[in-house]
């Protein structure tokens, strides 16, 4: 049973905390893997260095360019091998997080960023999407009653997070079929349910 | 007088050198900036020592984004800069590299390459570009008779040569009006003088 699901959303959304639980749930009936890019690929690792040791002088499609390259190697070295073996892939975003940050919430437009991750995954779209979806100010406040360490992105302004929210939201209303919607504002464990109802619907 | 030529061909046409004596002739005249990728731009050249330091494991579709993403970086770090004060650039390999490398002799196809590397360029095609032309026999019985260090590419099978050069004529019969061919079997002098009167023709 090889099924390939991603967990996308925005900052403080829960995604991680969620990912956990349902491979928990799930490793009863299935083979589960756990990612996320770079997801120890070290091209993928290497590639994320660049975009964290040079972010002020990177200009937003160079930015973008090596998401997709990052994302590609993690697919061809992680994913794809995962799936064959007839595993659950779980991988913490994937190509929705670059078409709502980069295409959205930086302005470059949702076209353009498709592009370049349709030659990065070449037609390799998850076979189901869950959307955390969490209003921008809930995300933000968590992030920060956590006291997670903040990265780049946490420091951003809260219209940034907002654009991003309705980047996902016009996602979800192109592809209806991939992505569900899942109100991560409710309680982890009723969160999780949804998911994995919407999961077993999926796979059924 | 802003103008942007790039310099193209297959291992052993002999651009550094071209591109030097052209340097020298159009520097009586214009201010020219001579460069190539990664140019000494850091982002692009950390990008480069990924693409050289992992290439064993990388996959040709990751590559190809890394190219494009350092050449994104280079444009705008270096060659549009030069542009934008009025001087002319000769610029050693930009897309039609990637066109006819990754895109025609890898296989991966040339709508594809272009795809990400009009992502990466955003609309700034070089206005002129010399295409000089060596059979890949030639070019490579050159770079062995230079004992010029050899790298990856140098390597590759003598068929990989052959479609890198019949990728440039299919550019060079898509894009007539922005490539000129060179033929660079000819003495070196006569190679520049053919390429200072396309220069001439193109700007005038």
């Amino acid at each position: 049973m090889s099924y390939f699901i991603t967990i996308e959303g925005p900052e403080g959304s829960g995604k991680s905390t969620v990912i956990k639980a349902l491979a928990n749930e799930l490793s009863n009936d299935f083979e589960v893997v756990t990612t996320r890019e770079p997801g120890g690929i070290k091209i993928s690792e290497d590639i994320r260095n660049i975009i964290l040791d040079d972010a002020s002088a990177m200009d937003y499609r160079t930015e973008a360019l090596l998401f997709a390259a990052s994302r590609r190697q993690h697919l061809v070295e992680k994913v794809l091998p995962a799936l064959q073996m007839g595993k659950i892939v779980l991988c913490d975003r994937f190509i929705d997080s670059s078409l709502a940050y980069q295409g959205y919430a930086r302005g470059i437009g949702i076209d353009e960023i498709r592009a370049i991750n349709e030659f990065a995954i070449e037609g390799k779209y998850p076979d189901l999407t869950l959307y955390l979806r969490v209003e921008p100010e809930i995300g933000l406040l968590r992030i920060k009653d956590n006291s997670r360490e903040t990265n780049r992105l946490d420091k951003e302004q809260i219209d940034f997070h907002q654009r991003v929210v309705k980047g996902y939201d016009e996602l979800l209303h192109l592809h209806p079929e991939r992505i569900k919607l899942i109100d991560a504002s409710k309680p982890l464990l009723e969160v999780v349910n949804d998911c994995l109802e919407a999961i077993n619907k999926s796979i059924n």
